[in-house]
């Protein structure tokens, strides 16, 4: 009976496009959680049609596990955050996609984590996984810093600790800097024992492989290794920065959230750490209310 | 009279592959250069069958340019340096190459790069150019430093330098660092006027764009730039270092080669650029030393 009611009323899906993941999620218009599905890479920097290729996956593991048939995909309506779109052309290309869903709203990855965060309404996030970034919403304006990807930014992010790791373990292999734990922990990750050991696991690799890493920058510092506690530190600082930032356009709620978000959190400064609150929904969550917005407003507008 | 000799004798090609060009030239068997020939990068890492094609590129060029048939390349032999084969399964799977050579002799491109500056005699080099990397031989005793690539390693190369102040740029866009002249050559340069313009331009792009950079570091600190004296001394203190653990292993002579070896030089430590010797030669013509040493090695052995 509440099956049958829910197939008249609209459904939708929340899509989290990332530079490693891409989740999806299915609602009811009642906001109840139907189910979910998991892709991988979807960041149409490294191209659209992997971002597409990703969606479709996800999409279709989100139906499988809603009980849901294929076909029911045309009439769901789409909340798409896609990690990238902040860049002109990228958002463009990705909305004339010939998109499979009854409606797509489109808008960046982070701006549904903000959405998802802090239940639609005002407030700031620090998005701190593979990459980095910083988000603010206050009703109309928003603050976006950062997030210029790997290896270009993304200061603080699993990926730039990752790199700069491997950039201090491949200077002490050459004798430029101090031998140190965090050395000893990269050889024994790819079970090598040279410097050309570990340039060959990571040689062009995506910065996901350069994330798997950031784990022993934490492990190091905690065991008072020098070398990770320095890289450690200026990681943080810049995201205490960014926290600032973000934080002096006055917002209500601030969170951090992403794999390094609890990592992190002992090593911010304490004035920001001290304002750090729960994310409250997920970034699919915050894609479907950034749909229902949407929607509202063209019918307001 | 001449040519039906050389056609007799053995031709030689030196070729010197790396991350933005291919490089060959063709000397008879008593070293006079026939013609030369270019084509784009042969960088393994990046992909073998493009190393092969931009070798095969740069032969064909080299046969045209020395008034020769293509079908000469079957008798020439081949002294072959290139990056990234000092990473041992990028070596092998460029030594299982079918080559269209009569013989093929490969190492390193910093090898050649080596023997051509010091006339196949021990010495040192540092290349630096888009990558950076130093190299040193005394007999049979090779000394390879650095050159893990871009973003891993390269530290004051070209590629270096344009990342260092592609992020410097960022950050000062964002207002986390004081926006310099820095900031105005490289928004100039790609014609915009915000970060994303920037990231846009080099995102997931080679390290050859991110050198192309690398002059408005040098342009800027002659203008008393802070940034770019900061970004610039932190690569020039490497390369000292590095040519410094190179002098350790008492080579006989010392060059510095490559597109930034000139700019370079002024920022050097007093005690290093007093001991720098200009290269007597080309990789090209290194390689070729290395083949002619690797066919006596043959016969005596």
């Amino acid at each position: 009976m509440e099956q049958d009611s829910n197939q008249q009323r609209p459904l939708f899906i929340g899509i989290d496009g990332g530079g490693s993941k891409c989740r999806a999620a299915i609602y009811d218009a009642d906001n109840r959680k139907l189910g979910e599905g998991i892709a991988g890479r979807a960041n149409p920097l490294f191209g659209v049609e992997q971002t597409f290729s990703a969606i479709h996956q996800a999409t279709e593991k989100a139906l499988v596990d809603s009980n849901l048939p294929l076909d029911m995909q045309k009439s769901l309506i789409a909340g798409v955050g896609i990690a990238g779109v902040n860049v002109p052309a990228l958002f463009d290309k990705v909305a004339q996609w010939r998109h499979p869903f009854s409606e797509m709203y489109l808008t960046t990855d982070l701006h549904i984590a903000c959405a998802g965060a802090h239940l639609g309404g005002n407030g700031a996030v620090i998005i701190t996984g593979t990459g980095s970034c910083g988000f603010a919403q206050v009703d109309e304006r928003q603050l976006t810093l950062g997030g210029y990807g790997f290896a270009l930014g993304d200061k603080g992010s699993g990926g730039w600790y990752g790199l700069k790791a491997a950039e201090y373990v491949l200077l002490s292999l050459d004798g430029f800097k101090p031998h140190t734990q965090l050395t000893e922990k990269l050889l024994h990750h790819y079970s090598v024992d040279n410097a050309l050991g570990i340039v060959e696991n990571l040689a062009g690799k995506p910065s996901s492989n350069f994330a798997e890493l950031a784990a022993y920058v934490f492990i190091c510092a905690k065991n008072q290794d020098k070398a990770a506690i320095e890289i450690l530190k200026e990681g943080a600082n810049y995201i205490s920065d960014l926290a600032r930032k973000l934080l002096a356009i006055r917002t209500t709620r601030f969170s951090i959230i992403g794999g390094l978000a609890e990592p992190l959190l002992p090593w911010l400064d304490d004035d920001i750490a001290n304002q750090v609150q729960p994310a409250l929904a997920s970034p699919e969550v915050g894609a479907i209310y950034f749909a229902q917005q949407q929607m509202q407003k063209k019918l307001v507008g």
